[in-house]
Formats: structure tokens, C-alpha cells, sequence
């Protein structure tokens, strides 16, 4: 309870997160600056955009550009959805409070733009059935960020305050529920059983990765299996039902709806391997980053793992050096209570010390270096699946987004 | 996270709670001792018959017996199934354990039984999809259970710690979102979308009579709206599916799943108000139990709504009973941490004579009869329902139930 008071005072822009999503924003670009009028769902392609034109990847940064301008009234109706969603709802409800500030400060919205792109693939329009499948999945997106701010005690997250800092963890359990409900019923409206029976699989796939995630807290014993299993559950496998239900709705065939399955777990997978990738690269080339964040929330990444069956002397040095933080920060071990604060990056020079040979290390074994090319491989494998799918704007379009899921350095 | 240890001490038998189902066990009886071994549906029914015989309600306990013959087979196989639920999954989720220590102490199974009860109406057997219905009721009720005791930081139910002192709070939302999506699986493959449907909307709707509860905890201005979407919620709306599921399954015509559905709701608040009841009466009668725990959780109950409305006065002295015995018992007001230890029933001379102020201006009022009345008049209601279906032994057989619910003494 006491990190609720603490929470509110964790109010900076933009911090990395372990584990999700990030926003990207480059600081300097030379697309239009957009207004920030909250929060309008093409501004989500734009902001794509202009980190791959920060990048010096103007060619990508076109194409998302080409991409939002084709996409814009199907992601404004998806905003405008995701608004009437909490909009009718019993004003007083601090569950559904909860829900409706998670749901207005928008992350990327990957997952509905999977299932719109994969709609128009076979030529339809997007119509209201498809939105509504992209509405379900960014809802399910939404209620287990709720959940897993409780479980993870969470004070940040989209550069505000979690809404169980604001509401109560009570709230947020609830709108979860909430969410996963209205989800739900809206995807059992559409009147494809297949395609309920396999959300249904996902979430509980979604919920058993977070409980692997969680009994596997502080434990960085490489094991791959457990990693990829909760990267499966936690990340791919909505991507995945996002895909084959924009393919569904859109009447491709069978083998066309598998393939994108297939893509979008891929597309997971390369996903959470380039986040864990920038939680270790990012600190030594990024000024102002906070460190290794996963790791202090206790969370296996891919290049300890790579590392430590090579190095397994780094495990220690790992323990060693999250105790140190902990100390430096007058926090709990694989708290997340102090992680988000851009103010608190200070060290102690033996902290700093231990880090350092941890970067190192994971460096020499090549780590990183494996870490990216897998991902690539992911990225090249759904790539190479798309040949299986009708030629198109569209596919060229989720062609664009497999590359920006490599091409992100922030 | 103090409440955990704490929590764990708490291990008395039985012990009496607000807005939920109690165990009822009288301590003499004319019938055969059962065995205790755990868990077996049928213990069910036995328990309650035990309870009647021993308010010399002789007849209604004999009627009980009959019932749970003919049910025990049902039975049986629903608690063989809901063993089956966690049997099969992953050995080491504390998602998944949290659950299972949750099943494995029953309670009534009120629910299920009247999905196979509304089943058997219409001459038919109980079948595999019968049973999954009733095992789909118990699974909701038990992932409620585990959110509720998360959000109320509830220690002690049926008997025993709760999950989240032995597994975590995190382990229970993660519990309780399994439960839920097991449940929901199963209602799906019925291939019955209406039901599905229903179910959906049933469990939104108790999302909701939690988040008000939460909300309006520690008001005690008397709100009977707020008070009846409480418990239409959070009890009644799921007796409600249960019957209606049962109905549907058994073959009913849609007026006689319409009666079913009434008699649900009818039942679930009865259940309540005789609960509410309970809350008040108990203390003066019974020696030994936690006086007014309703209301010291903070809950508003239908005796104090009814006396407050005459004597406004009233709501200070709950407060103030409230903050007296909290003082008393160096506890958050509200919390329901030291509310079940039964050890903890001392008071200062100034808490019991608040106390026993309260309740003797409740009584005066005339709330406590008034509330049995309006018990009364639903059970009434609900029986007039019973002449719309098919006369046999399982409407001869909800007739008991309805009766029991109003025959409780404790």
C-alpha cells in the first residue's frame, strides 16, 4: 500500500519497460510534428514512423507513413471503439475508471492493426465485425496490463501512473475483468466459434505465462523452455489470434489463416527478443537509460540465458548485482516500485562495477549478437510465410511492421 | 502483506461471513454420523439436513436425505469432475494451486446442485453436458471467491486460510482468471451461444455488484438500490444461470426456463437477506460468535437499511461501534484481517455497549422481522413459480432447497 504514494510522484515521460511494448519517439525527425490531441490511433503509425526516420531508415519511415494514410479511418474508428467502451458504463465504477485511463493513453496498437491488415488481406474492407475483433484484442491487451500491474505491483506504465496507483489494486483486478469480459462478448457476437474457442485458449495461455513469469521470479537458472513459453504465452499467442481472426473475418482460406498464425507468433517471439535485447544494449549505448531493467524485475532474458549456459559464473554476478541496486535504492528485490522513475539512476560505484562486468560478459559470449540474429530469423521466417498470402498493399503492409519490429532501437 | 502471517493462524473450524454462503453444522443429531472424508458432493445435502433436524425441523431433514439418495450419483460425478479441473495442469503453477485449494474445500454447491435439480425437471437425466453446466457454476462462484478474497484481503474462508495466504494475491487473480476461462470453455463447446451469452453477462454483472460493494464500503446510508444490485450481482444473477442452464439442458419449454430464472433471483436474495439477518440475530442469540461482521467489513446490510431509514441516527453508532472496535483490536476499520478468529471476540466495555445499543434500536425498529418477512415473500414468490413446471421430484426437490434457505438458523 505504501507504493501507491510513492507511485503518484513517478510521473516521467517516457521509461523503458521489461517484458511489453514500448513506445518509441526519436527526439529529432523530419516528418510534420503531429499535435498531441489525445489520443487519435493514427498518431501510432506516426510515431513508428518518425523512430525510423530518427533511425536513418527514411525508406521504412515512408511506407509508415504510406501505411497510416491508407490506415487512418480504420484506426480512427478503432479509437473512437475503444472510447464508447467505458463511455457507457456506471460513472461512479472505480473498476471501470480503472479500465478507461488505462485505455486512453494508447500504446502502439500492434495487435488491432494485425487483425486490419490481415482483414483487408484478402481484399474485403474492414468492416464492423472486423473492428470489432480488433476492439476484442486490444481490450484482452488491456485487461492483462490491469492484472499484471497488480501482480507485479507496477507504479508506471504508457509514461503514466499504473491505474492501481490511481483506483486500487481492488479496481484494477476488476476492470480487468471487465475488459476481458467486453472482449469477449463481443468476439461470441460475431458468431465464429472457432475463433472464441481459440481466444478463450489464448488468454488462459496468457494467464499461465504471466504465473510462469511469476514463479520464475528471480530465478536465472538458463532454462529456454520456460522462457519461450512464457514469451508464447504472454506476447505471441495474442498476436497470433489477432492474425488468424483478421484473416478469418476477411475469408481467406484455411492454410492462408494458419500461415498468418504461424506469423504472428513469430512476429511475438522477434518482438520480446529485440525488448530484451535493448534492456542489455541500450544502457551501454544510451545516456539516461536505467539499466538491465528486466533482469531487476527478476525476469529471465534471452542473452542471459545465451550467456549463462556458457558463463554460468554470471548468474551470481546477476544476484549480486540486483541485491546492490536494491540496497543503492533502499528497495525490495525485484520490486518494480522504483524502476520507473527516470530521477533514480544513480549507483553506487560497486553497482556500477557489477553491471558493467555483466554487460561485458554477455558481450563476449556473443549473447547479443545470437539474440539479434534470432530474432531476425523470426522475422525472416514470417517473412518468407508471407508469400503464402494474397500480394497486396496490405501485405505489404504487415511487411513493413515485421521490419520495424527489427529495425526499433528504443 | 503483514495480513499473511497473520492470516495464517487463523485456523478455527467454522466461522460465520458476510455476503456468502455458510456452512451450516448443528452439534446434535438424530441422524447417522457421515464420515468426513473429503471432499464428496453428497456430504453436501447431509449438512444441511443436519442443520434442519437440529432446529427440530424434523420432516424438511428427512426430505433433505431423500434428495441427497437420489441426487448422490450427480453429485458425486460433479465433485469427481470439479477434482479434474485441476488434476491435469501444470504441477508447479501457483496459479493453479490456489485454485485447487479453493475447490478442495467445498461448500454447499447450492449452484451446481441446481443446475442438476433444473435438468431433472423435465424427466430428464442428468447427463455429460448437465454436468458440465453445474461444474461451469462452481467454477464461477470459486474464481469470484478467489478475486473477492484478493480485493477484501479476506483471510479465512470455509474453514481454512485463504489461497492468497498460502499462495500470494498474485496467485489468486491468476487463479480465479483460469477458473473463469475453464468455465467458460466448457459453457462454449455446449454449443448452447444463448447460454454463453448469458453466462457472459451474468459474470460482468458480478464484476460490477463487487466494484459497487467496494465502492459504497464504510457508507451506510441507506441505499436500497445500491443494495439490491449488490446482491443481484453478486448472489442472485448466478442462481439465476444455474437454473436457467439446468432448464435449458433438461429440455424445458422457454416459459419454463423464464420461471426457473426468476425463481433463481428470488432465491439468491432471500439467501441474503436471511444471511443479513443472520448477521444481527446471531449475536444476541448465539454465544460465541463474531457479532455484526457485515457491518464491521464495512457492508451495508438490509436490517440496518431498513432501521437507519427510521432511526437515521443509527449510522453514527455504527461508526462508531466500527472505530470502537477497531481501536479495540488494533485494526484498519474495514478490514476483514482479524474478523475470523475466533479468539478475537473481546471487547471493551464501551464497544459492547455500542454494540449492543445497535442492535437493540434495530430490533425496535421492527427491521429484523420485516427483513425475515421480505425473505419470506421472495421464498413465497419463488415457490408460487414452482406450480408453472413439471411436477415431480426435483420440483418437490427445489421446493426443499427453497425452504432451507429460509430455515437456517445459522
Amino acid at each position: 500500500m505504501s507504493n501507491m504514494h510513492q507511485g503518484t510522484q513517478v510521473m516521467t515521460r517516457q521509461i523503458r519497460r521489461g517484458g511489453g511494448e514500448r513506445d518509441v519517439e526519436s527526439e529529432s525527425s523530419c516528418l510534420p510534428k503531429l499535435t498531441v490531441s489525445q489520443p487519435t490511433g493514427d498518431r501510432v503509425l506516426d510515431t513508428l514512423a518518425r523512430a525510423s526516420d530518427g533511425q536513418g531508415l527514411p525508406t521504412l519511415a515512408q511506407r509508415l507513413v504510406e501505411m497510416r494514410l491508407r490506415m487512418s479511418s480504420d484506426l480512427k474508428a478503432l479509437e473512437r471503439s475503444l472510447q464508447a467502451v467505458t463511455q457507457d458504463r456506471r460513472d461512479d465504477s472505480l473498476a471501470w475508471a480503472s479500465a478507461k485511463m488505462l485505455l486512453s493513453h494508447p500504446g502502439k496498437r500492434v495487435r488491432p492493426l494485425c487483425v486490419l491488415l490481415a482483414t483487408r488481406m484478402g481484399g474485403g474492407e474492414v468492416d464492423e465485425r472486423s473492428l470489432e475483433a480488433a476492439l476484442a484484442c486490444e481490450l484482452v491487451h488491456g485487461a492483462t496490463l490491469l492484472h499484471d500491474d497488480v501482480i507485479d505491483l507496477g507504479d508506471e506504465r504508457r509514461g503514466a501512473p499504473t491505474s492501481r496507483v490511481i483506483y486500487s489494486n481492488a479496481a484494477s483486478v476488476l476492470g480487468g475483468d471487465h475488459l476481458l469480459l467486453d472482449a469477449l462478448k463481443r468476439v461470441r457476437a460475431l458468431g465464429e466459434p472457432l475463433l472464441l474457442d481459440e481466444l478463450l485458449e489464448v488468454i488462459d495461455q496468457m494467464v499461465d505465462g504471466e504465473a510462469l513469469q511469476l514463479e520464475r521470479r528471480g530465478s536465472f537458472q538458463p532454462n529456454r523452455s520456460a522462457y519461450m513459453q512464457v514469451v508464447e504465452g504472454k506476447t505471441a499467442a495474442l498476436f497470433k489470434w489477432a492474425l488468424r481472426a483478421g484473416g478469418t473475418l476477411g475469408g481467406l482460406s484455411v492454410d492462408e489463416v494458419n500461415a498468418l498464425g504461424e506469423i504472428g507468433l513469430d512476429m511475438g517471439v522477434a518482438f520480446q527478443l529485440i525488448d530484451d535485447l535493448l534492456d542489455i544494449e541500450g544502457d551501454a549505448a544510451t545516456l539516461g537509460k536505467i539499466p538491465l531493467i528486466d533482469l531487476r524485475e527478476g525476469k529471465l532474458t534471452w542473452p542471459l540465458i545465451l550467456a549463462a549456459e556458457v558463463r554460468p559464473d554470471l548468474i551470481e554476478l546477476v544476484e549480486s548485482f540486483i541485491e546492490s541496486w536494491s540496497k543503492d535504492h533502499q528497495a525490495e528485490p525485484y520490486s518494480r516500485s522504483d524502476l520507473r522513475d527516470r530521477e533514480v539512476i544513480s549507483m553506487s560505484s560497486h553497482t556500477e562495477q557489477t553491471l558493467s562486468n555483466i554487460v561485458h560478459i554477455i558481450k563476449e559470449t556473443g549473447a547479443l549478437v545470437s539474440t539479434r540474429h534470432a530474432a531476425e530469423e523470426r522475422i525472416e521466417s514470417a517473412r518468407e510465410r508471407l508469400s503464402l498470402l494474397p500480394s497486396g498493399p496490405s501485405r505489404r503492409a504487415l511487411n513493413t511492421v515485421l521490419e520495424t519490429i527489427i529495425a526499433r532501437r528504443a
